[in-house]
């Protein structure tokens, strides 16, 4: 175990990168995708099971902890590690992207930004050096600078004000972060699909200093083939010896095309959420398992694969489930989904390691178009 | 193993009973309480997790299983227990309860009853030969006759006139169970609360002669103070080497209580359906965790139990979960209950073994009342 936050860069392959990020929590190994646990709970999954699946780091959602349970009281419950019972790193956002999707009257000031809590109304106001004094609160390993993030489509001047304005935030962040030993404090790329500004945002992050970037203003609508480009575009712009996140990405495929242009960490509710209502992602590509034909189809998620929420239960099974509406439905799909995702990621590290990541890019697309097959 | 369905009284003290229901699909420790699968899945839990809190046996509902995923779609998927992945005995209710409190447009008659779906308004006819027919299919270790349930209050002429026609079912449902060497038919005593009744229904049912009884038609609304008295005066014209099941019972002190009067086997969905709505059932009473006092409360469920259930998580935690309507909540509660529930039941167990049931009574019961001033 280390007292420090680091990264080390361990292989790449291509523009692939295999690394880990090593924390006091725990090591995370990259690339890696990170199970959101919006409001301390990854939705319908035990922690026992999250990490089981080979998951090193989960996500918090400051915005959502912020209002209930609240960040002092987390604090004084022992922090977030402690309340949930997940002893590994916990990343937090900043809370701003949720204040802007979730939240009522928001208003949006150089200071920060004022909401009303979407749950009962109250007032709240989230600036950078509240968001950075919440996940501190948290306790949260990997704490997110205060961003504005531009919706798709935006005007380049939409784009570069809230670039600016995300790098003033960014200074205040980092100031605000302070020394914390073992924890990371990462900046966040804005810049909308606008390559110039792109770069003018990575360059002022760095010169501010992170132990990690992201690249922010993301899949909100611009389609795979523009976040694809924005990243090619972005990355290069970006330290070689930090992690490098992409925020609320993605779909198994995005995933894999992006750590293909050199992405380390992800997050995305799309596991569990699709999880919920139905959906399966599997090496065979995507089920809908509400679909009459698996109604008596014995076979299991992925006959091929090891773990229990993939091989255990037969389609026929969950379909009931889901079908009836069971719990036990929902339990099932966001496990067998996270467990997936993981297995996916797993696959892309061995892959780089042994320097034929493009081998398994091919292998694992005609793979999922098998599965249409079926 | 075995290859038949027997029942050894193993123990008594006062009236309360300690036995073993053998089975091929494994032994039934008695008192035993069967948590309910209702459509396949003990809500909201892992089978896994069912057995290891010590359930020997699961139900399973006729009513709901025959029309969703069907009892010979459950055949053809290879039964029941193959589907679910629960390998241990399972006991399935006729389905006539639950088409007299959920089905559409009842109609009953001598030959039995028809009815419309309440999912999609389909057709269906429940007779005690086709309700026997759909547990074999199932594949149901326990098979219950097809009764009729009268609730409360009846009049005397409403329950004696159930009460014949249920042995009279109870005839034709001992023909068609037939011979299935290892699974065991129960009758059903019914009458109402009227004492001559239940002893005419018992003599009856013996007289045709099953594998176990059970008492139904309580826990309909007559209160604990009458249902008590209905199983003291129905207990005794039982044999007393065979199983006595108190069927759709009940809260903690219900099972105590009547245990005390001879009862060997309980099913509810009180701890599942409890634990959905935010209720602990615990060693120190039943907790209402939405209740603003747990929002800080460090402690576990039951700070004394050995159980993750009931040891691992917060009250502040799950009380969070259940507020911010986490399904995890409903995970954790509907956990806990069961494991409350069998730790209570193995409790029993001991005591009867021990001769020292009435002070295990007194200390349970005096466990309870301490919890209310916490």
């Amino acid at each position: 175990m280390t007292d420090t936050f680091s990264f080390d860069l361990l292989k790449t392959d291509g523009v692939a990168r295999r690394g880990v990020v090593k924390t006091p929590r725990g090591n995370i190994q990259t690339p890696a995708f990170m199970p959101v646990g919006t409001q301390g709970t990854v939705k319908a999954l035990y922690m026992d099971q999250v990490k089981e699946t080979g998951a090193d780091i989960i996500l918090g959602n400051t915005y959502h902890l912020m209002l209930r349970p609240g960040a002092e009281r987390v604090a004084k419950l022992g922090g977030l590690h402690d309340l949930i019972k997940w002893d590994g790193p916990i990343l937090t956002d900043s809370g701003g992207f949720q204040v802007m999707s979730l939240a009522k009257l928001r208003k949006l000031t150089e200071h920060g930004v004022t909401f009303q809590s979407h749950i009962d109304g109250s007032k709240h106001e989230l600036t950078p050096e509240r968001s950075m004094e919440i996940q501190r609160l948290l306790g949260s390993t990997i704490q997110m600078q205060l961003d504005e993030c531009v919706g798709f489509p935006h005007t380049r001047d939409d784009a570069k004000r809230a670039m600016e304005l995300s790098l003033r935030w960014a200074q205040r962040s980092r100031t605000a972060f302070g020394d914390q030993p073992g924890h990371g404090c990462f900046g966040i790329v804005q810049g909308g699909i606008q390559e110039d500004l792109r770069e003018q945002s990575a360059k002022g992050l760095i010169e501010i200093g992170f132990e990690g970037y992201a690249i922010g203003g993301l899949a909100v609508g611009e389609g795979q083939e523009l976040m694809l480009q924005t990243i090619e575009v972005t990355a290069p712009h970006l330290p070689t010896d930090k992690p490098r996140y992409l925020m609320g990405v993605g779909t198994p495929e995005d995933l894999l095309l992006s750590v293909e242009r050199g992405i380390d960490m992800f997050d995305c509710v799309m596991p569990t959420r699709s999880g919920r209502h139905g959906q399966a992602f599997t090496r065979f590509g995507k089920l809908n398992i509400r679909n009459a034909k698996h109604a008596e189809d014995l076979r299991p998620l992925d006959e091929t694969s090891n773990h229990p929420a993939l091989n255990k239960y037969s389609r026929a099974y969950i379909h009931h489930l889901v079908r009836a509406n069971e719990i036990l439905g929902m339990m099932l799909l966001s496990w067998a989904n996270i467990a997936y995702y993981q297995e996916l990621m797993a696959g892309m590290r061995s892959a780089i390691e042994a320097g034929n990541f493009q081998n398994f890019k091919q292998q694992t697309i005609s793979d999922w178009q098998k599965g249409k097959t079926q």
